[in-house]
């Protein structure tokens, strides 16, 4: 008995040093090879990473898009204010990102004083917040940048419904005003922790805080500026390079890819979110072109080019603001709606008589506005949580287990923006009017002369449009060529 | 004696409390840090998120292919088409991104039926999908945006070989037809487990699937269209505008570095395939353009940037299929051989008198079944395991280790592709043809009209081609001012 | 007591079992499923998949800047250049892509023979490579083309201050000789480990590397070749398309997102230099674009389109070399500084009677040796240590605990540069012209030819510009048409 107990005290003290040393030894396994077992930091590390690359590369597609803007809008108007056009939007950019730096994104996106209403830190961040984590697993300056490209996409909206008649001092002063106020401060309402988000607003990409912002100070500027020369109530006039205008269109699609999947602001564990909103993205942008191209072909007879364009962006803006929260079907009717709205929109813009050279504010106000009251409508009650607001779970009024909840706020919110928007774009740009710098001098439209050779001594395309007394550029001397351009 | 035996029995459970305590507590250690040791579970969703934003991405860029044909074939035809162009390619996208969802996707990646002819499921695939994998680490969702960049790939190429004279319904039409039967059903063939798959055939990134299917009904609609209004035989029609033809080429090119490196579904463990094919893609892109200009200055003494644009692309198709099955040296054979192909497929053309307007089935039609049988020259048996097929390790016939086998079983299958392709398009074509929706109203194309102004009432320059009966627009009337495009 | 201390054996043997079965019972549970606990394979694996897929997708903007290149260039030339510049751009892609692989990379980045001078492995790297790692987590072969994309970039400069008048066959032998031999050289002295890395030189992404050499061989070359045709010493030749001018800056600020945060060369642990790089290189942006557009303004009343675009591009040269050591307010600083300083050196060429039809030293070697410099004044002491060499935590002298250091190391290494690129141009472009394929056949140049008619038998519109003796092409004729881009 007391052999056989030894001997299981033994074995006892065998199977404990097996156990100490399966542990320890592991341990000491670990000790050898500095990384041989993945920590939580390991993984911290490589979300970070991950989440970083994305919204960080979807950033890139975003401002990318400032260039579909500037060649959308170019090739819209008529050559004679091209260089305008080009230079305003580019302007948008670089004085952007300045100005962005400096005071908007602090505005947007700094703690809150308690008010709901504007930010009040994170001003010039430095470099010493680069590694400072500001949501999930981005900092404060992949913040800054993702954010930046959507700042400038929406000051330079404005610019293609004022074109050709703008001032250019008075453009880079609104523009810096819109990045540095106007504009921030309804981003804080809704995406900075703000009013509109505490009471459970939905706007998932923008098609309130961009777009809406955008249209209503385009609709104001337009207005507010009169009409082009030469513009005839009734009677479009004709973009003088649908070859521009595509390749803007088609940027600006390609850059909605970064635009509503990059507003995730990260990538590991809202895969499923992503994927919902690049379908209904693509979807919606289906829809809007659909419906712009036959609604036109049925009221002209032709297959309007311009129109199928201004479509996909009329699909695209409309679904940006529920494409988190919305079915592929819901995306369609978004989409399909927004198409003939656009087209509505620009017959109402001759009849109350302001000139929308590219038609933004039926593109981003119309659609905008429609794609956030739409949401109240489609929102689905099983996605509708990724918002992580208080109308988490809620649904939209046409959607089983919806409510009119959600359409409340959406007018509210709406309303709220396009007051807020209108009233201070109002004064700004009767400020400027009042200085002399809202519209172009007189000078430049006078007969022979034309805003490129009056602001910026410049033609787009000197072989075909000289500055006047210039001679055209480029060109061989030939004698006995025709006008090239027409056989006779 | 009993009392060593208490101590030791002591030691023993305090022992046996510290390995305990050194679990557990570790145990508790977790408890107090919800995520203290990473799990798989953190592994699989890094690993979800990485390999989607990779698809996503790479996506995003071969969607931006839609751009690049666009321009490419409006910059290779006549300015009177052009605007016809641009909304064709367009349309791709916005009609391509619906009939794709509800139809197409779901016959060419659902569950096969066991016929492995078609797919039979994932029809209009909704948001719960959206978490649901479909393949390796991807979503059905990620897969579905993936596929349908490709989609309007195939379709769109179509568009440029039959420009400047096809009925717009009927292009439509087509454009529909297209994309919800003739080119799904080849997917499923090969990239959805259906028989060709079954059989072992090699195309990884599509010159079978994408272009050689693009390429042929490229080719049967251009011949059975017949000739453009002005086309003289062995007189090719020069580009209108060869600056739209580069940023097309350019794109496309950009474009295919999300095309072939996508392609392999995820990033996490195939990092080393996609080094292969971001080499072979590059090396194949040079040697086309290589051959293509250097062949081109042989024949004619001109360093023709045209061809080699084209060149480019030639090469790119013939690597597409193979690119991460080659070795690099291959990879620029294949480039320069699709190269001179293509100029020499162009002079067969004029000789069977097929009018085929921007060369498309001598990029996809010609280099594509060139790419296809090339695997089965060149395919390395150490890298052909990567297709997980039942040819697997299997090499090509002039690599060591080799066979007949692959080759056997490519032509196969490019012959399947071009009878089923061939065969459904003629029918198609013919269909369009019999309801007077094939070729544009003789209108379109009597002295002083043209397409765009027939079909659009646009033209793509009005400065330099007005509509008839129109006077140019925008431009500023000067007294005296000669025509500025030629100096006298 | 015999009870009690029988009772506790069966306690003390039931917990070491249950530990026991703990243990192993978890190690079997691993058994069942083969990835139960994460190991830290799948941590490298993961962090291979994540910088691979950054520094390739980044690459892929880099390689996108290529079309930037080549429609900037043609947008700011006249028109009889177009289709020589835009081929001469292209070729950079198709030929370096070739010769890179064959020879400059290997030169570049292979094993130094211990002179610090060049590399000796790595020439023609072979998909054997594709798994190797070259640095941190990525392959041979991301690096291959990540840095191919540098080099094309880098040769692709020099094009814009030759154009209009360069022997294209010259073109050719140039471009290769760039990237088989001069560019890859300096590659290795800096980011290869060799001498100036040695030496603690900081050039992060390329202003020195990529920049002052292209701006060297851009400023030796246009001063060999003499002045274009036509051009009067003072007064600029104006672009002759804008809109090309601009797609292709604004395509190459996107590239220049690829191209400096690439250049971290992974994004797992580096995501705060990432940060600070995207910031820094906006804000350089910026900061040329104002300055440039403003000083322009003050010196002639006009806002400048083409100044302005290249005032963004000076400020990103400017601090591309720094962007990852400095402070916002640096970046901002140099910026504006690079804007003024391109328009001072364009004043310089004009009075210097250099031709440099684009103002490509200007940008790129007026600024990338203000950059290089400009470390030395604002290196951070705090970020200098991500440079991992023999200055890192040393600081630029206007800085706070910085010192004299960096600034002389910068400033032999930019010399040094200039010296050796200098010197091994001008015996290229001198052998060249002892060939007689420096400047174009004079046939090219005589009065009603051109060199797209001479070089390449093409015109880049030629419903605009027709070739000598050809009609217009696609026009359709209409009798009583007035030249239609002129009214009277």
């Amino acid at each position: 008995m007391k052999k056989f107990l030894r001997i299981r005290r033994q074995l006892i003290v065998m199977a404990i040093c097996t156990v100490i040393l399966a542990v320890f030894g592991a341990h000491m396994g670990f000790a050898q090879d500095a990384e041989a077992v993945p920590t939580m930091d390991d993984i911290v590390s490589i979300r970070i990473g991950i989440d970083t690359s994305w919204v960080l590369l979807t950033g890139f597609l975003v401002f990318f898009m400032q260039l579909g803007f500037a060649v959308l809008e170019t090739g819209m108007i008529r050559q004679t204010g091209a260089v305008n056009g080009l230079l305003e939007n580019f302007l948008e950019a670089g004085i952007g990102a300045v100005a962005w730096w400096v005071v908007g994104f602090g505005l947007a996106f700094g703690m809150d004083n308690g008010s709901g209403l504007f930010g009040t830190t994170l001003f010039a961040p430095g470099f010493d917040t680069a590694d400072t984590i500001y949501y999930g697993n981005i900092s404060v300056l992949t913040m800054f940048f993702f954010q930046f490209a959507f700042a400038a996409t929406a000051s330079t909206i404005t610019t293609g419904a004022m074109a050709e008649r703008t001032d250019f001092i008075g453009n880079v002063i609104y523009t810096v005003i819109v990045i540095i106020f106007i504009y921030p401060i309804v981003v804080h309402w809704v995406w900075g922790g703000g009013w509109l988000f505490q009471q459970g607003f939905f706007d998932f990409a923008g098609s309130n805080v961009v777009h809406t912002v955008g249209g209503v100070i385009a609709l104001v500027g337009a207005w507010m500026l009169g009409p082009r020369k030469g513009k005839v109530w009734g009677k479009a006039i004709p973009p003088h390079n649908l070859g521009l205008a595509l390749i803007g269109t088609m940027i600006l699609w390609f850059g909605w890819y970064g635009f509503n999947p990059g507003s995730t602001l990260g990538a590991v564990g809202v895969t499923g979110t992503i994927g919902i909103v690049v379908l209904n993205t693509t979807l919606g942008a289906g829809g809007g072109t659909i419906s712009a191209m036959f609604f036109q072909y049925f009221r002209t007879g032709k297959w309007d080019l311009a129109a199928t364009l201004n479509g996909s962006l009329a699909g695209l803006v409309a679904v940006t603001g529920g494409c988190a929260f919305i079915s592929p079907v819901s995306a369609i009717i978004i989409g399909l709606v927004g198409g003939i709205l656009l087209l509505l929109w620009g017959d109402l813009l001759e009849k109350i008589k302001v000139d929308d050279a590219v038609g933004a504010s039926s593109v981003h106000l119309a659609c905008g506005v429609w794609g956030i009251l739409a949401i109240g409508l489609f929102a689905e009650p099983s996605l509708t949580p990724f918002a992580a607001n208080v109308k988490a779970g809620f649904g939209g009024i046409l959607v089983g287990g919806g409510s009119i909840d959600i359409l409340i706020t959406q007018f509210i919110g709406s309303a709220a923006t396009i007051v807020w928007t209108g009233v201070t774009s109002f004064i700004m740009f009767a400020a400027l009017k009042a200085i002399g710098h809202l519209r172009v001098n007189s000078k430049a439209e006078t007969d022979g002369n034309f805003i490129d050779n009056y602001e910026h001594g410049q033609s787009v395309w000197p072989d075909v449009l000289p500055l006047p007394g210039d001679e055209p550029v480029g060109v061989p001397v030939r004698s006995g060529s025709a006008a090239p351009a027409a056989g006779d």
